[in-house]
């Protein structure tokens, strides 16, 4: 049997679609998009068609739009930039528990540098209220960032509502689109944000490029300087290839959006019923529909993530123990303990993620393995034979 | 005729050997290099034996190697890194007046954030010395910067005796080698820098990745905070295609290094003595022999290299009036006037620089056409027909 891939929010495979549109970037339409001359010439036009494309699909200013080179960049800068930018202003921002990794380790780094950072908690549930948010408002607040969907447990945040709140206290907004830009139609004017962020791979596009939408008018300090390149708010030569790749991915994505998002519910909802019914002492992280179609998260009581993910594994199913950023870290996922789950039940948290090419077939036969993997390493565990009470799902 | 490109200091076509190595990691090895399972395993085999080869070329070890989104981060984290990790030992960093722009303005960024810069000046060769480095010293000197070679004018610098001097000091010193790796042979090890910065896209590498390579036991803060990759120095999800066909340029242009060095130095010298013997009021800019093989830049008196760009654009050859990073700016090059060329004679620069599949023809119809072109550009230019002097090259 084929392996199986059921981890699309750690990366997902380049569309072949994609990469046919980036070939001849590669070794013909090679210029330096700063430079002067045809060779230059051709590639800044299909930077700048990509460029419109994405603006198009998010509806904003070609001129909004400012690649980098991923997610995790973006969120730096947004972090990094609008603190500089504003710093007279005030020294507050708000973020929230379940933020990505780029951004907790960012606001971290701010914290160091004399900055006061909020974090806002979920509901157990796994979402930010808009009540929360306001609760933490300070008069010298100037940056609320609070992720589109979680990339662990797949929670989907009312960012229109918390822009809302932000707006009648005149504090600028930023959400992390990373886990939900290719899945969920995403329009800058109706959320009404002023910075967002991209990764291209995430939704079969290449690896090393993400981007930044920064709203007209506002300012952000330059985080890599250098040339002339992004309008001098972003130096370094442009990746052309990876640039005309996100465009095209994240236009199939659309194209495609209601499709796969109807494709992957269905086979989401398939698993997590079986899994529900067929493993007891089982308990969905996350909101039941508030939630990208692709993510079904799970913890997995008396018994360890790590260990489940090992023999997935063995049994040819790739999933995830958290988030692939922090693999390597003993700590339970921040996600989960923000959310309520008890630290030992956190400890047991598997993350399935489907795709496009993923089949019914590979569901059901996750199913089957998740189930015998689980049962056959509760026998072991000495916490599952010493537990006292009845059998149930949570 | 085929378009001619004379630009390669800009950018590289990607060498098609690299691309066929690079193809399986974009669609079938596509994991997460962070992520636990068979997928990632994958992934982060080639990302381990990509930066092992690596470092054997540069002779260091492979966790000094830490992978950027090119050389514009490299050198931002070199400077912003040192700064920050360094800052109670000294706020004083010594840089050269001829950096690439990556450097000079994150020197001026830091300067702006209570840091002081001295900026070394190069002789009317281009050549920064030892001695003008140690007379910049001082006693909270936490940095000397300068770069292996110049991306205008091809000047290569003694970065062994400048070392030399800093280590009697005990400053830390940097080297970025974009224009250098892939054309000279670089040995950490013998040279003795802490840091040393490279870009694949110059040597027929892909576009976006570059790496940083950091002394091991040497302190740097920390500028992608995100997650746990590069031994959790730089977040972001692994670029592993790019980091892929890094390694396998930098293996190729090494293995080929003599022989395209002894190529492209006899094609610049050709054109060298082609245009001083045919072009009147032309002078070569830096060092005739201490320079990169590929290089070549001209100041041709009386007329603007804007001009003469174009018309060479217009007879298909692909040239640059400067660094592509500068391009779209009106300000002679700062190189240029380092060197001590008069603001007049600076704005009529123009840099020709060689490749491995140039040909000689090439070459030869490319002086023909400068030739032409100067000669044309004079007959309209005032300057030229007020002049007051006789026929000479400088």
């Amino acid at each position: 049997m084929k392996p199986i891939y059921f981890d699309h929010a750690a990366t997902t495979p380049l569309d072949k679609r994609v990469l046919e549109t980036m070939m001849p970037y590669f070794t013909d339409i090679f210029g330096n998009a700063n430079s002067q001359h045809m060779f230059g010439r051709e590639a800044i036009k299909g930077v700048d068609t990509a460029r419109d494309t994405i603006a198009k699909l998010i509806n904003c200013k070609p001129s909004e739009i400012y690649f980098t080179s991923g997610g995790t960049e973006a969120d730096n800068w947004v972090l990094k930039g609008v603190a500089d930018a504003y710093k007279e202003k005030g020294k507050h921002i708000i973020i929230t528990k379940i933020e990505h990794a780029a951004m907790l380790e960012t606001a971290r780094a701010l914290e160091k540098k004399g900055f006061e950072v909020s974090y806002a908690s979920p509901t157990t549930d796994g979402i930010i209220t808009p009540e929360e948010i306001e609760s933490l408002i300070r008069p010298d607040t100037i940056l609320i960032g609070c992720m589109f969907a979680n990339n662990e447990i797949g929670t989907i945040q009312p960012i229109k509502e918390i822009v809302e709140v932000a707006k009648k206290h005149k504090i600028l907004t930023f959400t992390d689109a990373v886990q939900a830009a290719g899945v969920i139609k995403l329009d800058v004017k109706e959320l009404g944000v002023d910075f967002m962020s991209f990764s291209a791979h995430k939704f079969y596009g290449p690896k090393g490029i993400g981007a930044l939408y920064v709203k007209n008018g506002v300012k952000i300090a330059t985080m890599m300087t250098g040339g002339h390149q992004e309008r001098t708010k972003r130096g370094g030569t442009t990746n052309v290839p990876a640039v005309i790749g996100f465009a095209k991915a994240f236009e199939l994505a659309n194209e495609e959006l209601e499709e796969n998002a109807k494709y992957v519910t269905m086979l989401r909802d398939r698993f997590i019923d079986g899994i529900l019914k067929e493993v007891p002492f089982v308990r969905l992280n996350g909101h039941r529909t508030k939630r990208l179609p692709a993510n079904a998260d799970f913890s997995f009581e008396y018994i360890e993530g790590e260990s489940i993910l090992f023999s997935l594994d063995l049994a040819g199913i790739a999933v995830s123990s958290g988030s692939a950023c922090s693999s390597g870290s003993l700590d339970p996922s921040h996600v989960l303990l923000a959310i309520g789950v008890p630290v030992e039940i956190a400890h047991g948290s598997i993350r399935f993620t489907f795709g496009k090419h993923n089949t019914i077939e590979e569901v059901d036969y996750a199913i089957k393995s998740v189930k015998e993997i689980v049962e056959r390493l509760r026998a072991l565990s000495p916490l599952f034979n010493a537990k006292d009470g009845e059998i149930k799902n949570v």
